[in-house]
């Protein structure tokens, strides 16, 4: 057969296993700095080729899973408002405990609406969000939609105690200090201390947000806010594994912009980061 | 003095010249492509000091007259409604007959505030539009404000026999029978035709805006939308000098991506094309 | 339908239209000096959603017409033999006067088995070559098979006064003294020259070779072998058109070279070639 | 207000606050392998609106500080002794002490007319020297002015036992020997040792002098001469922080060469230490 | 004297040392990711004048011994099998064990002829061998000879127990299956364990291979696949300094692709490694 | 054999022909935009195998004729003054009627020494000047050593009339006053007008200066200051072509930058003008 289809998906065993479904969100409408994180999703089809399905870290083969790629939702360029409809009523039409539903951004502020429908489905939903900023802000230049606030829009969903923060190296004083008012629980600059809240986890479902620019630039200078000082590689892909006994119930990888990614290393690093992410969530 | 001031301007016979003011308008909202023409009003100051004030082509200096930078529109990331209409505000707040106002994208989509603006202070306004792309949609993935529709957008303030196209290589069938229809005078793949149409439009004022990408992407690579096949640099020179008979009462310059610039020529076009320009409506 | 398929396939009339078949071949094993066509295939049809369906210069639509999208020919990396062997028996198995394949390089080599299979089909095929490069050699570095010996290895297939070249602008002492000869035509430096030859192949069958460098690489940088000094878009847009009364039976664009088209414009022009090469084909 | 400043300043708290003042020094006439750390300043300035004025490794906020940007020094292009003379004398100018001026290269070079004015005013004066070069050669291709000589110059100036080397892993076997003989105190590779020369500066004035190659690569490409085995960027951070007791009384920032940073993350990092430098020294 | 030779020769002590042979093999034709490994040896004579002849790590001086640059294997291009002849015949005729011959690839497959000429002149060679890829593939889309396939051959020529990997962590289940079962002895994910396989190895011939994207991609993007997670350039230095009480009588250093090398780390990386390797091997 | 000489040299006919001399100049220490034209005459060595040898523009071929590369001088880092004595002296030392000196800069400022060097030897000697920029300042930025200066130094040596500019078609007000004033002759905009001159020249000696930035940028971006509107490649190839009927004594190819060559198509450009260049001056 010659047509490749570009498409993540693997078949083996979609009767025995939890199916992990896969949805590209190519939206970066609100980002400040450089945009671009809407063709991320195209990307890592694309580059998806290079990635062997096997992994050494966990001894899994993506092979003996059942992953679905459904393709991108279709967002309506320069409309905001509409954009974030599309996505909730995508996602809530997708929820199904049955599978877990991993998106692939675009930028930040799509973490929103999935949370929006998928607090409608999980009751007592926590996240776990990792990131070089705090994305807290009340409003950003005056907008409250945008993917600085995203933290925030989805605290106000939620409450307080629900949203576990990793890696956060950036922000400004207010939203350091809404952290520390224990309204959400920051760590910062690394990826330690997940033990400490495994247990409060427990058998909560875990939503799992990763803006990929926690991880440090040198190794994925491909996103829109390139912040020094971030995690290796090795800590994401430990921090990853190290959840695997929680409940996690979706999750997403967001923020890589694929045009400031001039090695392709950014794009192949996402790669890995979803292949660990897709088989660490698979039972 | 130390501080470089980071701005376009010249003092030199503000009295006697009509002066020009330049307003940069970082919005790329909507564009379905490549963004990133939100950088291009900053870019053009940055390379600004690489450009000589004197016009070789034109034997007139910048020196010689008064050019006002008046910085950049804030655009509320995000909020394409919003921004369409701080650009309006903002510049019906600048409209004056004493100065011509050229305006820096940004993407084409700015032009439709504009035109908005412009078209309360000059009855009969009169566009002419260079551009690769017709622009003459309806809508755009379902959205009615997009730089795809924007010149559609001005035909719905003006009416017929108002809009002159130049340059336009590229469109739907829609598009392309819409002028043909005669809503719109289209002049197809060249910047050629503008002595028609120089009687008809004699003393009445003209608007001109000049979507960069009606360049060929080989001087002109640094763009959302490449089309090849489109002019050279002298051809869009000789075409400004060829105007300045005609009453230009305000223009635009717009689409320049300059992440998507490498080599820096794209950038440095821009340049020559605004100072041209500005020296072509300088009386 | 949120599912992209990434396969340039359209279907509107294909009863009654002759069929267009597109290949890819992703193969560049004897490119002698900076590889990387492999990639062509796939970037066209990664960019190809930024390419409108009609053409003004032809007033003609894809989308009126029908055009299948076969994917890549497998090529067994490392293998040249085996490479011109699968493309030649793949090739053959498609080749059919219903329809004209138009294959996608890859580099300039893979015209060698396509001729083969050609040849079979159609008596008296003739080339029509659009190249920088004469492609004459006996042989390249010792090896007879190379991207700078295919149009050779055609005419010990077809013999004199088959192959028709233009744009010539490089090669050996040698290469330019085979052509001049007489055993094939060679128009050096520019595309002029097709009406001399219109009715010398009037009705036999054509084969047309673009080896994308024939172009000036100010408009087409992204190929291995960059020649100054050649034709600009609109002349090789011109030439297709102006061979549409030939009876063109099979087509291949060669040689571009993705990783080396930073800006993205290469990539764009390869896409306006191929559509106005299926438009001009499509009866 | 429209018109942005493209300045690091802020005001709020100068009258209570010993004021930080900033000087850009563009000028790379002596490198030897890639130049443009020319275009640094301008890039800081330009991208420092991507950064956040608080920062959550001090926890403190730019905007509770003095800082005044004096712009950059006018560098007669291609003449080096007058280039070194006018750093000195405008230094000599600004140099008082109830500020600390932090000077934004440039190429390393311009520490040494820097130092010249900083030992006229400070008595005592002691270097902190971080580089992953040595920069001690006496000449360089029969050059004293040069910068791989800056600390060699220095030395000089200051004598023996003044001068505290980090993070060096470059120089020839005589410039090793130097540091081995006791003249300077180098330590090698990283930027380990700050606490046993604590003591020694105690109260002494001490210039900083950082050329941000002292990174690692992967961090900082975006510099002259990059060297791999470098320190990471949390090091350097935190070797900033570890030195607020001490007595800065005026530090450089040298070898960013934005051309070089395709990415822009080495910008980024730049931005960033330089954030924490003057948050450092603030009191 | 004016001409520069562009080789990487030293000549003082030749008669006193052991001396390196230097050989480039520019060969990429079996890569399947991104080629481009065949400019890596001019790459290196091109950036060598970047590098001090002096080691900080090993307090040694290139200038102190001898090292002759024998230039580059001829390949014809696009012709795996004799080009793999060449490389044997050329690699038998300059083998002596009076010299070290260091190999400079292209991709890795070139270890396979050379490790059939070293076999013949060394009983009982060992291979130590460097890579993020296991290259333990049987096969690979059909080829035998690969650099995917690499090892595994050497594997058939060498015998069960001969082979040491280290930093291993990619590849297929089976590939992880035939180390585990024995064949070969892999460390994996990092360059530990050397001490272990030291006293195994004592004065036995060993062979050091060097894939260079078993460094993390942050520091080594310039690769035909580069492979997140990897060492760090401190790590591999360490590791060749650790080796050199061993009886190396050979190595490469393999897989950069200087065309992804877009900051020039990449390549300046590869001369601090040979510099190393050479001073470590040099008695 | 295997060395690589990377030298452009060829030996056939050495005793028949006038011979060529090549003389690179890697000196870029005045320019004010973007550095790096010391890159220059190496880039050119480098790709240099890519060329054929053999010109069909006029059918002749380098390796008939006698050329030999001297290599570099070298150039003080960081003084200007030295730097031009080096150059003067090496240009004096070289000079013979018995060949035709061609130097490779570095920046337009080389052209200043070589010319005092050759109006020593060759009386009456005259100026073909072919660039963007008038380079008839008085001084830049206060000094008058300067790559915009240096066609007035030339004019001090050699007087009125004896200077011929094409292409040119940026400078100051002033600049272009002084070349109306008839001191020199400039050809505005275009290389048209050798005819006019070619009578007047006759059989003078005739230096011939190239500074490449007179290509039009979409052909030639890799240069320090790209200014669009200018030549194409077939414009400067058949001006040099058609001088090869006067007494060229001397010629350099000056200002392009190969850090800013991303496609490479600029080097690959340069390397094309100097074969032709080559080739119109043999005998």
């Amino acid at each position: 057969m010659l047509t490749s289809s570009n498409s993540i998906s693997y078949h083996k065993n979609c009767i025995k296993n939890k199916s992990i479904k896969l949805l590209g969100i190519p939206f970066d409408g609100t980002v400040s700095y450089r945009p671009g994180s809407r063709f991320a999703p195209s990307a890592l089809r694309n580059e998806w080729y290079g990635i062997e399905t096997y992994s050494p870290y966990q001894d899994k083969d993506l092979e003996d899973y059942c992953v679905e790629d459904l393709g991108d939702v279709e967002v309506p360029i320069g409309n905001t408002l509409k954009t974030l409809d599309c996505i909730e009523s995508k996602v809530s039409e997708i929820i199904s405990k049955d599978s877990v539903l991993i998106s692939i951004g675009g930028e930040h502020l799509v973490t929103y609406p999935i949370i929006k429908a998928f607090s409608k489905t999980y009751e007592n939903l926590c996240i776990i969000h990792l990131d070089a900023h705090a994305d807290l802000r009340k409003d950003y230049l005056g907008e409250k939609l945008s993917h600085a606030t995203v933290i925030r829009l989805c605290h106000e969903i939620l409450g307080d105690d629900r949203i576990f923060q990793f890696g956060i190296r950036s922000g400004t004083k207010d939203e350091f200090a809404f952290a520390s008012s224990g309204k959400v629980k920051m760590h910062k600059f690394t990826l330690k201390g997940l033990e400490e809240i495994s247990s409060k986890l427990s058998t909560r479902p875990v939503y799992l947000t990763i803006d990929l620019d926690v991880l440090d630039p040198s190794v994925f200078p491909g996103t829109g806010t390139p912040e020094p000082g971030g995690a290796s590689f090795n800590d994401l892909i430990d921090f990853i594994i190290r959840m695997k006994n929680l409940n996690i119930v979706g999750a997403d990888i967001v923020e890589l912009s694929p045009h400031y990614d001039h090695s392709g290393v950014s794009t192949a690093v996402a790669c890995k980061v979803l292949r660990e992410l897709m088989l660490a969530v698979c039972k």
